[in-house]
């Protein structure tokens, strides 16, 4: 588990193969063999008020669910536990898999109420074929379920069966801290403002994170005082690479982006918002909170003002303006 | 015509400027000679149902209409004959064209009832101006009505008048199958799940998508098990190409792309579904499969009850869960 | 101001940061140094009608506000004065700013009524951390509202405070023309056809056209007869590179792009229309027109009566057909 996600209370990550602890600071990634199969146990589990969630263990669910990671090569292996009494599944997008592995019902491929089933997921490096380069299956993407409600999954991903999966290259840049962001119809991660847990780091530290979009509904994210570029890592590939840098990005159901930035870089500690740019999306919640503290870890001046004014985000317009 | 595609009756895909015909595998296109004008008769016709649609001679109009090919630097006359009682019209994006060519009424560029009218589309490969590379004509393109309901083509559009248009650049891979999805309003191409028909291929054939939105919701079009890059050809320049892997895209009014995966390559052979993942979209109907038959062409293990179970689409919640 | 720009009557572009007045022939903008800090004055204003804008002295506020161009390394220092009886900001996208000049509540950084506040924006090229090149803050961005009607701007954004920030990197090629163009709502800057001015251009002039999102909706940008590339610049970085070309793209609220084209180019003179290709949009009003004129400035055969045409516009099917 990297450092500080927990406690961010956004999400649940978990290294699932092998990216090791957080380090005091960021490391390339090197594993030590390609093309290792891990196997991990996922719990999908009813949270109450209508809501569920994936967990690594049992009693341990969380909306998103927890990110899972792997090296391209990698092979994981998705124990699906369902102890709910809905039939549900795990879908993954960017990784390779059979009709068995689909999660659709379509391909028969689901949970029913209280078993347990497989799914494999495959990754691979670019590879040629007829002369060009095929893509890798290296990305920042995501998992849900396609089976709970309809055949699409509707009901699961609604009510919060959905999650982090990042696969990387050989040679990537591992982040001291890590977020997923899930633009789910009107909510963020399921909730709204200001119940949205407050996500923090260091001034300095290398933060990654993970967007997703589900539901019904378009939106852009847009993050203050930091940018990156519309490319696989969010990091240039030298000075002279034309990817735009950018703030904002559509985030549209089953889409997925990632990107690290050094927090605070460049503009200091404080409170950052993040929020769908979508107006009445924000004013209606989609809004919440980045804390970058000072870099040994401190209160900046006017942070707790600044959280103080987030708790009382009201959802409607600003009276007598 | 490419091999299959009027097999998998999504749409009649003609190659207009000498692609050839379907190769047993994959080859280099290499165009005899460069700047070749072509004329090529397209015919609109009404299909009854309140459908319209373009195609290659009297009674063969299908939606989509036809897919254009032709080669950077070459010339496409595209001498559209009317056949409705409609006034309507061709507008190509991504070729130039004079205003007379434009298909637009605000240059009464488009054919009353019953009349004849050339549109001429040229292109050309990337050129330098002012020390720059501006952008060639090659791209997965689309072509679509600008005169029909209003000044915008918005009834024409909505009755099917649309297709797709692909410029390629000397030295690009030509497929061995070829599909055109519109997502056009709440459809793809004008039809609702289980009445789109199923596309087929072989395991390890090439496979070119052109994806196209039209109307007036947006879409993200995802494809199971299969990924490409956000690129013009949707393959990589080399391993260390960062433009990201993708397999959900958005697809909102007016846009365009495309895209060559090999099929069922490291996932094997079976019944993959590609649909909008709005899931509201996807649950009415925005869903469909591909059929991805054993390398000999024979059916893949549950591939006919996966089949069966698509025809069961009911466009609704799953009963019971 | 760069020359047309004004006369078109679209917005009111300002050359910030010493980008010089309009040259007959595009050149290469190479700052005689580096880091600069400017000061500007920025008057915010109501206009009546429920608008209000930006403006760089009293009096002459616009919709959308004045363009703001930097170079990569430079500062800009924005005195922002509020001339309302509304509480407002002023927030960038794609710059460094710290907790002060945010432009939000959150951080208690606006303008109250009758007020004066600074607010601070700083550019960098891109940088090396880690090992690896952080974006630069090169690219087209803009600038909004973020304290009118609620604490995201809605009141502001919909009343008309946006406008385009520009950040060029040493080298970049300058236009002759450039146009701002507001996607937001329903509306072009705030206007709908056939009362969104004319822009203008010479046959042959490098154009500049920087599109904004902002508001509740989705749209795509469609241009007719020009294309430009997916990056930073709309420019290639060669013959071989794979971004796409593209003639129509997704805007939605919070984004932004730019590209420069050729006027006419390929294509000849005439009207060529610009607008949302989502289809009720366009009929709805958003829907625009370009006069590119012949090489001399004069008007191509037609033109009139284009302009004409556009002139009747009717935000309404077409009677009859």
């Amino acid at each position: 588990m990297l450092a500080g996600a927990a406690a961010a209370g956004v999400a649940a990550p978990v290294v699932v193969a092998g990216l090791g602890t957080a380090s005091a600071s960021p490391e390339t990634s090197r594993p030590a063999r390609a093309g290792v199969t891990r196997r991990v146990t996922v719990y999908a589990e009813e949270l109450g008020g209508g809501q569920f969630g994936y967990g690594l263990s049992p009693g341990t669910a969380t909306i998103p669910g927890p990110v899972l990671e792997v090296y391209e090569g990698d092979t994981l292996e998705i124990d699906l536990v369902n102890n709910t009494d809905r039939r549900l599944s795990i879908h993954p997008h960017g990784v390779d898999y059979d009709v068995d592995s689909d999660g659709s019902p379509l391909n028969d491929s689901f949970n029913e109420p209280g078993t347990r089933r497989t799914y494999v997921w495959k990754t691979r490096a670019p590879f040629q074929k007829d002369g060009r380069w095929m893509p890798g299956s290296a990305g920042y993407w995501h998992y849900h379920d396609h089976a709970m409600g309809d055949d699409h999954g509707s009901g699961g991903i609604l009510a919060g069966l959905y999650g982090a999966l990042i696969v990387r290259r050989e040679g990537d840049l591992l982040p001291q801290r890590q977020y997923t962001v899930v633009f789910n119809d009107m909510t963020i991660n399921n909730r709204v403002a200001p119940d949205i847990p407050v996500i923090e780091a260091n001034q300095g530290e290398r933060v990654e994170f993970i967007a997703i979009g589900h539901g019904n509904t378009f939106h852009t994210f847009h993050l203050h005082a930091h940018r990156w570029v519309d490319n696989r890592t969010g990091m240039l590939s030298g000075p002279d690479d034309l990817t735009p840098s950018i703030d904002n990005r559509d985030l549209n159901p089953g889409d997925s982006f990632g990107f690290q930035v050094i927090a605070g870089e460049g503009v200091g500690p404080g409170v950052w918002m993040y929020h769908c740019h979508v107006q009445f999306h924000s004013v209606g919640g989609m809004a919440a909170v980045w804390l970058v503290r000072n870099p040994d870890g401190s209160m900046p001046d006017g942070a707790q003002e600044a959280l103080d004014r987030y708790q009382a985000h009201e959802h409607s317009s600003h009276a007598g303006h």
